[in-house]
């Protein structure tokens, strides 16, 4: 099979809602287990996904983004019915009970099938994230790596 | 014409926002009067547009969840100003003066045009929604069903 | 080169959230930047981002709205933490000590692009926003402009 021939995807996952980021892994991970070519691109809320979960922030105003913000595959909560971490619980214990796969273990699975993900470095500038603020295995990068995915992809979507 | 001749285009309406979901609507009835071949991907909140509007849910927190989160394409509520239903009854009466085909007659018509529905199995199990909660003439599938159809599409959204 | 040689990418700008706008343009300004013919459809809370910031509306569900949902590039508040106007200073804030060009710069930068704005008429007239409530160089359409212009598109985003 020549290098063209593989067919790609291209995600950008702009919310930081645990409903949301969950579903741009189980495209994700879905298109990857059908042997596509996934990248990731994760910008703004998108980035606390991919953040350890420590408080972020330098500057006073960016240590209150950290703290009202804060990251980590398994404190994001949904975009309805959160009520201070409530939600979040509920959807957990409602998707366990199905046996769905909880985040964390969804995004690891994505890196075992091949998922590139790419923080937005402006982003991470302006909300004072650090790379070492990241899980390990991100790249950073720009828009213009997701023109260059996105204009070869079979799909792209923002999510 | 060959089979594979015909233009595709796929939509995940993930949200279950009044607005967004009659944007989805719209764009899929638009390409399906373009002789497009449309399908349509409800997932998470997006299955309330498909629910018929009866309560939800038979353990305690799917029952929560089925009253919190009613679904019915005539009582989903915009995304803004909804007000407990004050928006809602606000957008209608201004689409209804400017002659915009409500919800419901969108999705009839939808269905007239040939735009597949496409109930993700899963979300449907989370959240604890029956096949029969849901409106005539949808079919269950899987992120699986959503890759092969988005690979093969002209375009592809997430809503 | 031919004419169906140039590449082309689509955006909905469906959100009128000064996050979501400002990754809207971001996206767009980098597809132009590559030469790639780029248009965006400006819809329902979009058109915020096209306004000239002008009261709008005349029936008195109209004026309401217009009133409560102020457009206007320089207006508009993220879709997180904006807590009355706080947010949107802070984060104008945040992007101006990184450098990054504010949203009205970012609009003029994709129109000196080529980045061609289309603002959908239906919506306009649900929300009773006229022609001379949006900024110059926007031109009026519909879904149809939309359908065919993200079928020829390397990429088309919902945002």
């Amino acid at each position: 099979m020549e290098e063209d021939a593989v067919e790609k995807a291209s995600i950008v996952v702009f919310s930081g809602d645990m409903d949301k980021v969950f579903g741009a892994f189980i495209i994700a991970n879905g298109a990857a287990a059908f042997d596509m070519k996934v990248t990731m691109f994760f910008t703004f809320w998108g980035l606390k996904a991919l953040q350890k979960g420590n408080l972020t922030g330098k500057s006073p105003m960016g240590r209150m983004l950290g703290l009202m913000n804060r990251g980590g595959a398994d404190r994001i909560g949904p975009s309805r019915f959160n009520f201070g971490g409530i939600g979040r619980w509920m959807f957990k214990k409602m998707m366990n009970r199905r046996k769905v796969m909880p985040l964390p273990a969804m995004i690891k699975q994505a890196r075992e099938l091949g998922v590139r993900f790419v923080a937005c470095e402006m982003s991470m500038n302006v909300m004072e994230i650090r790379r070492e603020d990241l899980i390990d295995g991100v790249e950073l990068g720009g828009v213009a790596t997701f023109i260059a995915e996105a204009s070869e992809s079979k799909f792209s979507l923002f999510i």
